[in-house]
Order: C-alpha cells, then sequence, then structure tokens
C-alpha cells in the first residue's frame, strides 16, 4: 500500500459516514479543536487564518453600507432579556449565567449574550434622541454563547464566533431594506468569495428569530444533502425599540419608536465551506479565502539536487510575494507525505518543482478539484497563478451549483415527499399554505422544516394545493433536514 | 460669551481635574460609555475605529516575527487556574464565575477568562511532540474579565479587549529572546504609532505577572504625571509548561519541558493616547491611528454659496479618497460647532473651505495640536497632506518626549524623593537594591511603586547605596504613582 493510500484510508468515506469524514477533515486539517470545556472549541491558526479572510471580506462589505464596527458588553442583566417575551422565551434554555464575580454573589445574575439585541436596545435608547441621528448603523465582531445539548465544530458549539449587525431606523420601510441590502451582502459573500451557491428567502413563522418581526436567511445545500442556514437578516420591527424605548423625536415633532434590525453570520458558515467543497482527500478551499493559496512542494533525490531547487523555490517564493499568498513546505517530509497534507488542508494550487523542472524554467502546478496537471513556464507562473485562482474560484462555485441543482426536488405529492426527505434529501420544493401546526406536523413526521420561503416565486403567484393541508397555497416553500 | 467657549466650557481643566477630564473627553468624544453592567464598557464606532487601527499596526507587526492568530474558549475550569499556584492567587479576586448553563447547575464552575496561559498550556500539552513542533506562536484578539473594584473607561474595566500572545520554545534562552523580542514590538508600535514615548525595562517581583518568571514592560507618563503601564511581555519559564505537562521530545531523545510566554496590550492603551496627547480642547490622535485624520469643513454663509462650496468639498473628498481617511461635516451645525467637535474628537487636521478659498483654489489647513493655519492650493493637497500629517505624527512624540523628560527626576534623597512623588509627581530615579519588603514600603508610604527597571542602566553597573535602604544599589529603577 503506498504511503499516500494510507493517509487517506485515515478519514472515513463521505458516502458512507459524512459526519465522521466532517469531525476528522476538521482536526486533520487543523482547523479546530474541542476544547476541554463542554460543547467549546479551540479555533488554530489555520482556522483562524481562514476566518480572518472571511471577516475581511465581508467587514469591507459592511463598510461600504456605512456601517461602523463598536463593542458591547459580554454580560447581560436578566431583566434585560426579560424585557421582550418571545425573545426571552426563545433563549432561555441556552443561557449560561454568571452569579459569582470578585468574591461575592450578584444581586442579580448575569447572562453571557447569546446575541446583544437587548444590551445595543438599551444603548440606542441612550443614543438616539432625535431623526438627524438615524440610521443608526453598528455591527460587532464577537464571541457569544449557547449552551447547546449536542455539539459539532463550526457547525453547533456552545461559544462561537461571528458579528451581529444592529441597526436603528426611522421606518419601517427603511428597516426593511437595510435588513434585505444585509441578506443581499451575505448572498454575494457566501456566491463570490466562498463560493456556496445559496437560496435567499424568507424564514417561516416556525424558524424565525425570537422577538423578530420577519426573518430571512440564505441556505446553503451540503454536501450529504442536508441544508445549512448560513447567514440570517432580521426585521426587528418596533419589537426592541418598545422594550427599550428606542425614540426619535421626528421632523414633524412626534416622538416615535425606531424600526430596528439586526443580522448575523458566524464561524458556521466555515463549515458550509467544509461540507460543500470538500472531497475524499479533505478540504478544498475557495482561493478567494485560503490562508495559502498556494503551497510550493521541493521534490529532490540526490543531495546535489537539492540547493538547485531550493534556490528555484526561493526565487519563486519573492516573485509570487505579496501577489498569492503562499506556503513553502520546506519540511523534512516526503513529497508524497507533503502532496497528501496539502491536499487534506484544500489549498487550492500546489507547484511541484524538481531538478529537471528547474533545468527547463518550468513548475508543475497542480488543481486541487481534480489534480490535473499542467506544466508552467517561470516566467509565465505570475500571470498564470491569479488567472488560475480565479477559474478554481469558479469551477467549485459551479460544481456546488450543478450538485445542488441535482439535488434539487420538487413534488406534489406530500407521499413522494417523505420518501425524497428519508432516501434523496436535498432540498424539496413543494407548494404551501403558511401554517406554523401543518410545519410543525411534517418536521414530526420527517425531520425536514421550511429552510426558506425563496424570493423567486413563480410569477403571476402559486397556483394549486398545499401539499400538506391541501388548502389554496401561498406560497413555494423550500423544505430539508438541516444543520 | 460665544459658541465656542461655551463648548470647551463643559470639560474640566486638565490642570484642575485631570481625570474629570479624562472621563468628559472619553464621552463627549464619542469613544466609549458605560454599561449597564457593573465596571463594564461599550467602546463605541469612534473609539473602535481608533481601536481597529491599532489591532491592524500591531498584528501586521505580530504577523511579521511569524506569528499567527486563533481563538481558545471564554471559559476555563476552576482546576485549570488552580494548576499553577501564583496564577490562581494572582486572579483569585478577579474571577467572575459561570456555575449555570443550559438551566442546570454545573458540576465544575468556571471562570470567564482572565487571561487565558492556562487553558492555552492544556492545548499546547496535546498539539506538541516534538522539537519540530517548535517554537509554537499563538496569539488571539479577544475579550478578558477581571472584576475590578474601581473602574474607569478604558484604564480599569471589568471587561476589556486585548490581544494575548502565546509562545512555547525548546529553550529558556529562546523564550527569553521571544519575550524582549515582543516587548520591543510594543515599543516600537507605543513610539511609532501612538506617538507615545515609553520606557522599557523589566519589572520588579512585586509587580511581575502571577506566574511569570520575569515581567517586562513599557511604562509611559500620563499629562498628570502618572504612569501607565502600556504593554507587558511575560517569560513564564517552565512554570505553566510544568502546570499543564507541555513537554516535547528533543532531538537528543530525550522529553524536555517547553519555555513558554506570554505578552499582550490592550484597549487601556487608548487611555494613553487620551492622556498622554490630550489638551483642554479635548483629544488630540496621532495621524497613523486617528479615524479619520482630516475633517473638512464647509464655509458659507449665502444660500448661492453653499452649492459652489459642496462642489468643490465634494471634489476634494474624491481626491483624497485612498490617501488619507477623511471625514466630510456637511452637517447642519455651525461652522464654529463642527470645529469645537472636531477638535474635541481630536481630529489632526482640519480643513476649512469656504466661496472665497474656491475662488482662489485654496484651503485653510488648521494644525490641531496649536490650530496654527496654512493656506494650502488644491493642487498641492495631495502632497502636502500625507507631510503635514507626519510632522504632526513627529511633533506630537516630541512634545510627549519633552514632557516626560521634564517630568522625571532624579534623586538619592528619600525626603526629597517623597517630595516629589507627593508634589510634582512624574517618575523617579533612584538608586535600589531590590527588596520586595522594601518596596512595598515604600509604596505605603508613598503610593508609588516601582514602574520599571530600565534596560538602560549606568555603563559599567551602578554604584552607590540604595535610596531605601542604604545597602549596595543593585540597578536604577523608576518610581511612579500608576494608573
Ligand atoms: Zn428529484
Ligand atoms: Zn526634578
Amino acid at each position: 500500500m503506498s504511503e499516500k493510500e494510507k493517509f487517506v484510508e485515515d478519514i472515513a468515506d463521505q458516502e458512507d459516514d459524512f459526519s465522521a469524514w466532517y469531525n476528522q477533515v476538521v482536526r486533520k486539517a487543523e482547523l479546530a479543536d474541542y476544547a476541554p470545556v463542554r460543547g467549546c472549541m479551540i479555533i488554530r491558526p489555520y482556522g483562524y487564518a481562514l476566518w480572518e479572510n472571511m471577516q475581511a471580506r465581508l467587514d469591507q462589505r459592511f463598510k461600504e453600507t456605512d456601517v461602523m464596527n463598536a463593542y458591547f458588553p459580554l454580560l447581560i442583566p436578566r431583566s434585560f432579556l426579560e424585557k421582550e417575551a418571545e425573545h426571552v422565551e426563545g433563549f432561555a434554555p441556552e443561557l449560561a449565567w454568571v452569579t459569582r464575580g470578585g468574591g461575592e454573589e450578584l444581586e442579580e445574575p448575569l447572562a453571557i449574550r447569546p446575541t446583544s439585541e437587548t444590551i445595543i436596545g438599551h444603548s440606542y435608547a441612550k443614543w438616539i434622541q432625535s431623526y438627524r441621528d438615524l440610521p443608526l448603523l453598528i455591527n460587532q465582531w464577537n464571541n457569544v454563547m449557547r449552551w447547546e445539548k449536542r455539539t459539532t465544530l463550526f457547525l453547533r458549539t456552545a461559544e462561537f464566533l461571528w458579528q451581529e449587525g444592529h441597526t436603528a431606523h426611522r421606518t419601517l420601510e427603511e428597516a426593511e431594506e437595510r435588513t434585505l441590502m444585509m441578506l443581499e451582502v451575505y448572498r454575494d459573500f457566501a456566491e463570490n468569495e466562498a463560493a456556496i451557491p445559496v437560496i435567499a428567502g424568507r424564514k417561516s413563522e416556525n424558524e424565525k428569530f425570537a422577538g423578530a418581526l420577519r426573518t430571512y436567511s440564505i441556505e446553503a445545500l451540503m454536501g450529504d444533502g442536508k441544508a445549512l442556514q448560513s447567514a440570517t437578516s432580521h426585521n426587528l420591527g418596533h419589537n426592541f425599540a418598545k422594550g427599550f424605548d428606542v425614540q426619535f423625536l421626528d421632523s414633524d415633532g412626534e416622538r416615535k419608536y425606531c424600526a430596528t434590525t439586526s443580522w448575523g453570520l458566524s464561524t458556521r458558515m466555515i463549515g458550509g465551506i467544509i461540507m460543500v467543497h470538500g472531497d475524499k482527500s479533505g478540504l478544498i478551499l475557495p482561493p478567494r479565502l485560503a490562508p495559502y493559496q498556494v503551497v510550493i512542494v521541493p521534490i529532490w533525490r540526490k543531495d546535489q539536487d537539492r540547493s538547485t531547487v531550493f534556490e528555484a523555490v526561493e526565487r519563486l517564493r519573492k516573485m509570487l510575494k505579496g501577489k498569492v499568498r503562499v506556503k513553502v513546505d520546506d519540511s523534512d517530509n516526503t513529497p508524497g507525505w507533503k502532496f497528501n497534507e496539502w491536499e487534506m488542508r484544500g489549498v487550492p494550487v500546489r507547484l511541484e518543482i524538481g531538478p529537471r523542472d528547474v533545468q527547463n524554467n518550468n513548475v508543475v502546478l497542480v488543481n486541487r478539484m481534480d489534480r490535473s496537471k499542467e506544466v508552467v513556464s517561470i516566467d509565465a507562473l505570475e500571470a498564470r497563478l491569479p488567472e488560475k485562482l480565479e477559474e478554481i474560484q469558479k469551477a467549485l462555485f459551479q460544481r456546488a451549483l450543478d450538485y445542488r441543482e441535482q439535488n434539487t426536488h420538487y413534488t406534489e405529492d406530500y407521499e413522494e415527499f417523505k420518501q425524497i426527505i428519508a432516501e434523496k434529501r436535498g432540498f424539496v420544493r413543494v407548494k404551501w399554505a403558511e401554517d406554523s401546526a401543518a410545519e410543525q406536523a411534517v418536521k414530526e413526521e420527517t425531520k425536514a422544516t421550511i429552510r426558506v420561503i425563496p424570493f423567486d416565486q413563480p410569477e403571476g403567484g402559486v397556483q394549486g394545493k398545499c401539499i400538506y393541508t391541501g388548502k389554496p397555497a401561498t406560497c413555494e416553500a423550500i423544505f430539508a433536514r438541516a444543520y
């Protein structure tokens, strides 16, 4: 058995056990590790470098829409959480409580923030006086905590990192506009940076955020046919403004409640990247977000070749510095080991260079997606590499889109629906009459939930009957089992 | 009374009540706000933008020394903190405890991290096997919590933001080298980005980090003559490696303990920037870190002039975009109000532009440090502004350095020492025989502590007697009252 086979054999087969495959890839690629605290994770340098690239691309987009960053406290007084009834009900089971500080029992327990609508509402009430103070557009990058029973690295952990944007507006219309604007930022980020095709739309009543008027989301289909909610954007209407008395004096001299929004994307998205693009050899990272876009592997056998190859590698490194993100693997491991390791870690392009390549002024460029090889002259590399990375970026998106289309089904028959969910999974698009009890019933019978009511609805409205209740359909909805 | 005088009158006089001045500047400049949770703060967008610039400059420096970022959990099991005896003793009084999560009492209480040596030690023990895994160089940007009794925005709050670097090495010498390397990064950052002159050196035994072998720090002198510890770098020796069993197999086949370091700089540094550079009109931000380096204030009286001026301002904005960080104040406030507001918020350069300036193709450039004015042709502005910002950056540093030199005293007489500390404050440099009890006695008698034992010691060693004990001096030490 070759070294390569042996290394790969170490990870589970995607088709046999997707979740084992996922966990092994996360660990072997050194993205993250379980923490010694139940349900918490350690994001290792390689995983965090990916997150930093995601942050930079997303943060830039936020700032282009005039959002500024800020920082609000970690701890939230119990009384704050209780001011919005649906909100506290939604989060209560998942809260972690600080009850002692500085050697004393606290008079009022403090929750570690599960999200910050309440404490931010309190500040906005102080900061906003007049319509001139609006809109107020703030985001924060922070850690939050939700005490989950079952946890999976990145997908569901007690503590996770995210950004939460919070805006306040003069009118409900303006809040709705901002809610949709940020959803579009997420869609653009997911599709163009993470190379993940998503379906954008509205959440059902059952799935919306605790305290929101309306929740929108982008939903992606993972490699095992399950859905992942990849980001959400909430129109909170006047709900939190009323709870925290966020009012402003309008130009007509009247005091009015602000309309507020919130929207977030978390380290969960890293899980999406893994599950959408990964293959049997491990991770495949979209070039725009990859910590290393290119890994250079020097190859030599005879000692006299070593210095020739290393000199060439050093020239390459300098040539590419600042143009693409390059890792040179000059460790003592064998080339075969290095190939496997950097395939596992999902580096989109590998450059192999041996003594003959140096002689011919060439490198061998290997595409992580299909291991296809291309001999490139060193003189052409500076131009070819960025082009190649863009090709891979696009090909990853297209492959994921093809997969999603092949795994999106349509049916008008509930028996067939159940069969698809049980056997094929994927997205199932159906006619639906919005009804919480019916949705709950479908969930109990099939474990599938409405992931999203897509913006993309039939022209002229939906005709026909709800797949479950038989009532006149009000929309088409996408069901799936979800993470 | 003019509008200007009225606005300025709102803040306390630095000489009368420095701490009232400080608090008012923090609030009025909208840097930060107290949170509804005792001792916690909200960093407002303007303060956070400053922090983001600090982060970017510092993070770049870390990465140039091969440090990578990661993320470790917020919560630390009690048993972890107890593994290093001095460490737990040092931090125990300031801990906040999570005792309930997910609706249940926890079996073991979890502390919100006051710093992360312990939980990182636990991970390093798992990740490090061989000398080939060393050095391990990781940093994290995060929130930490220390339940302080008395709090001041930025300077001392229950929760604060910082970075904490943690490295593991093969030898004690290599750890010492890294400890000093990071102190030098901080010195360079403080002096060249924040324009704050600092004294680098070693901490006394009394002032070192709980669990460290040696602590180094950079110390700055604030506008009221009190010292601020601006960053610290700790050589932890084998202390934490032994507590957490961080061992490696060396090339000689022996298992050995790693030598570790940790080093941090926090949002406290923002307090330093305020207190070193600020004046009676408010904040003065060093250009390299200022969220806005330039504010443009359009000036017009007649309506017909308005559009002329605004068109010119728009041209300026476009011309400067991406070259300097510009804010255009196109609000309805009067020019006088705007001048005061942006002086309060410390923008280094103001550009005034009125109808006559437009006609003459000029702007008036005003330096925040001394309100000196300079008429600059619009054509020359793109070249002049970066130059001017650099001049201000250097002038701020020089002014702070002059102030520090004027307020650094030397004495060999303890009575004079007490008088200086009580009346003039500042840094007091004395001959010292290292002795914890003597240091404690001086602290009780004068409230002054050894801020740092500077690297810069007399050539050929210190001659003479300790100012307090009369024993042969072992070093020169710098005492001050401190924040
Ligand atoms: Zn089908
Ligand atoms: Zn003096």
